[in-house]
């Protein structure tokens, strides 16, 4: 038998949001995102977040989200600072780009950007030569799967303040940014911290879906024009918001996310006590071993995941995801060939 | 009770198509549309077009698909050539535009853009200061609900073959265009003429999802790296293709469409027996007829439906959409109020 | 002999300005437009227009001046709206697209634009499936070289700040319009009704470079930032700014208008005389007479000239323009011919 | 009395350059870079490069030359790949990537890019979910002031073949890079190994412009299209044509670079033998030399230049820069300061 920890999107649905679609299927509803589902939906992460004035928009992909929102909040010479590893810089094909902003990349420290970088870049940038860095990007959990903890964010947000930069977090994975064990910033908190953050669906039980989180005032006017204008205005918009109306039912959502960090975990310290270490520390669902050459290519007939990177002339480091579908039994299928 | 012939996106998806999101959901696929429900479908459509080589791809919506393939297909300085009602001109918030691509718009008739038109558009462009028209962009069926005959997309495709121009098709509601009373062409028909052209789903009784079809080889190379660009490429994309899949099995597809159709000439036949005009003939789904606005302030007590645009002073046009789910009891009670 | 009257910018700059490259040619300046030359050229500019606080950049031409303006006042979802004459929708290859704006444009009448157009535009957009029209784009004199009188533009900017709109206006001409014999708006009028707009020197007799005004004080921050991302901010910017210094001394901007006016009403008053109509009124340095294409074909061999469009079966129009430096015998020789 | 080595656009254009602006003057020639002057100026440069059948085209400043290449010789998941100290990268306010492109930047070597750092580029992209390096941007002189040998560029430009890339130059100062101490390139040698580049005029001794040089004959179709778009079109094209007529008369061209280079390198050899090291290798007529700080204070006093970085506590580094028109007085009593 095969296992996958090739990614945390290759199953359906968690069974519940199934079975939503299915109940909810007859009923009328208005279209482009104004339908009682996605308005329960957002209510419920409201609540969640602390802040009833929030503006949540459901869209259909994590790309989508961040291209959306830097193109929406900066102007023509506006920049984005970020680290080097961030999605939008290596794995979203020039996306931020094509809508016509640059990226000020910095190195960061295991996937994270650091304040001090922050700083660097504000430094750096000084006359209409050059652009006017503005929005920070980061994502929780990083590309490496390491997770900002409260006084990290509180860090790079005095920053921010600092010099009138705005906070955006990718949050594709960001409910395994909350429930890691190394945590402490819960959603209200990354409310508080942020001026808009996206909370990943597709990769943590839905089916296909983000809720963009605008808290800040002035980001709000006019962005379902923007949304409409890129391609994110889903006609039957219902489709995200009865899913996430699912997902902050009952706590499913922070659920999904700890089983997955929990198998990674496993997984983690199975590998740590064999004597492998690893590329950045695992933190959340997302783990980046450092193995022989040799037992990578002995794994590869029984597991799938990807070979990420070269490590030496002897090693590779392998990223090993789980999801809130993986079974302890493909876990230890793993660490028993190890 | 209320009758919904505002839209055609008002209810959730065929339960076959429920039905198969929940059959299929435990099973693990490849990302990014690289599933095999995807490709399931994908040679179900081929089938359809006669077209083996056909490169398919499976995008969230109409106005993403057009903004996909415009801003692919063309080179800056070349423009699109529509009718003045075009989708893509009136109601996608300029999204063509913020690809970099000026639309050339002509009065068109009854919705539909005319081949003395494109010529117009060609002749009318000649030198470095002006735009070079490139891409034809017609909508079957049209914004107001008419549909191009076959000798209509003969003549069109001619002129495009004769200038060098690309034929391209916003399906939304391709399936009611093949299915209209007044069609002549089929899929296969289409395929033979157009260059590109996307297959409605959500429109036609899917959740969520449109099928972009390349046909012209020119155009298919490096497509996904644009579809990734603009956001379009969906983790789990198999929540497309497994709807494809069932809307191309034993002819699901046409059913819906006819059925929407039916409703809609149902509608039409009533309106016109008791006396009222159209703005346009009416030929699919959307019919568009003209009642006094004294009845539509009665209508609108007991039915859901758009005042489209003035007529004359006491007299307004009406948009009625039926759907795959439209049933004959709204369609006789609306019948019996006017 | 043969006389042009093709266009304004076939001969290079007048002999002051030449002369001034010259005396000039070895002092140093700061580079990128702060040099001393551009800051009194802006000195006297701004008190032509009776605004100290107005905002003056030189850029080097009139689509540079448009994309540029456009694209640092507009957000992605905002449109431009202009008559169906206008440069930018039909002689600029598309380079507002380009930047990402669509173009809502109206018929217009002899080329101006009406206030009537401009509510109907706003009434035609209301919901975010649609582009937000935000700024009146007018030339003066139009492309059909007709004037705005003052009440025209006073009644243009009335709506404008009724629905919050921005008005500019493209000057490649302006210095014509204000000279015209129909016209009574100054340059202190334009700038009290306009939010931002440009004073043509290439079409006046400088030999490159337009003045862009900024009035409207929310327009004014980061404007070089836009104009370096565009291209657009010289390294010696100084080149422009002698130029323009040149220009509003002594009056000579409006000197040259003048005589390309006068020489252009002494071609129309001959052309009326002798039985031929206009396409539309003479008014500036532009006029478009109706001929017999055999005329027509008879003229171009002693004179060059745009055959504009044609009228009917048996004539066209004809585009005649007179420059700075039109000579009073290439008049003379074409009435005679006529 | 105040010498400066701030940059090599301080003064206006070497005398012969006026005097044809003035000769020429009354003389009347076609718009848009279709006139006489222009045309033999294209044949100069065309027998200086050997190579009859090259395009070119005159613009007004290297950022515009640059943002005009990437954009019409990319398609939109195409990206620049260049050194991290690229002109295009830092200095021109994010103008590559407002028409749509990433840059991909690598450290390279004294502001020289690697051969081994455009393989790592392609070797890095690898699927759709990254854009697709296709130009590589090198500056010729280098931002640092260091000049590319002959085989640099052979073997830069064997790299880009082998991967079907495209070579581009910023010849922003290409006559300093050529006629300086340690190069061995000619014009006809760059012709030979690049697709595209530009010779730089306006810090060569120009008042304004740039000639782009198109030898790949791809790229060749539409440019002017692509020119007009982006506002790069001038009316009185001329004003180009004329200067590089002079410029490429009886080698002045050559002569103003080379006096360049002269003056640069006798401070650099006077500070050089004071004891002071260099950011980078002196080669062309922008130096680099680090300085105490104390000095530079000292020298501000009578010197206006840059302080291009801090070096360490005490150190920093200045950037001299000496132009066509710089004297040896001014030299000399630089050298007496330190």
């Amino acid at each position: 038998m095969h296992y996958n920890f090739r990614n945390d999107y290759s199953e359906g649905a968690h069974p519940n949001i199934i079975k939503a679609l299915g109940n909810s299927n007859t009923e009328q509803a208005d279209g482009y995102g104004e339908d009682k589902f996605s308005f329960e939906a957002a209510d419920k992460i409201k609540a969640e977040l602390g802040c009833n004035n929030a503006d949540i928009h459901f869209v259909s992909g994590g790309t989508q989200a961040n291209l959306l929102c830097v193109s929406s909040f900066l102007k023509p010479y506006e920049s984005v600072i970020s680290a080097q590893t961030a999605h939008i810089e290596v794995h979203e094909a020039g996306a931020i780009e094509f809508t016509g902003h640059k990226i000020n990349t910095y190195p960061g420290i295991n996937g994270k950007l650091c304040p001090e970088q922050i700083q660097e870049a504000v430094n750096f940038h000084y006359d209409e030569h050059m652009v006017v860095p503005k929005l920070v990007f980061i994502s929780n959990t990083t590309e490496l799967g390491t997770v900002y903890r409260k006084k990290d964010l509180e860090a790079i947000s005095e920053v921010c303040k600092k010099y009138n930069l705005l906070l955006y977090i990718d949050g594709a994975r960001l409910g395994q940014a909350i429930k890691s064990s190394v945590a402490d910033a819960s959603l209200a908190d990354i409310a508080k911290l942020a001026d808009a953050f996206y909370i990943g669906g597709t990769k943590n039980g839905a089916l296909i879906g983000e809720a963009v989180i605008i808290i800040n005032p002035e980001l709000k006017p006019y962005f379902r024009y923007n949304m409409k204008q890129k391609g994110a205005l889903l006609a039957k918009g219902r489709i995200i918001g009865i899913q996430f109306d699912e997902l902050f039912k009952n706590g499913l959502y922070y659920e999904l996310a700890s089983h997955a960090n929990n198998m990674a975990m496993n997984l983690a310290n199975g590998i740590d006590a064999a004597g492998y270490k690893f590329l950045a520390p695992p933190e959340s669902n997302q783990i980046f071993p450092v193995f022989p050459n040799k037992l990578i290519d002995k794994l590869s007939k029984d597991f799938e995941f990807y070979v990420w990177s070269k490590y030496d002339e002897n090693n590779s480091v392998a990223r090993l995801v789980c999801s809130w579908a993986t079974k302890n039994e493909a876990v230890d299928a793993f660490l028993k060939s190890i």
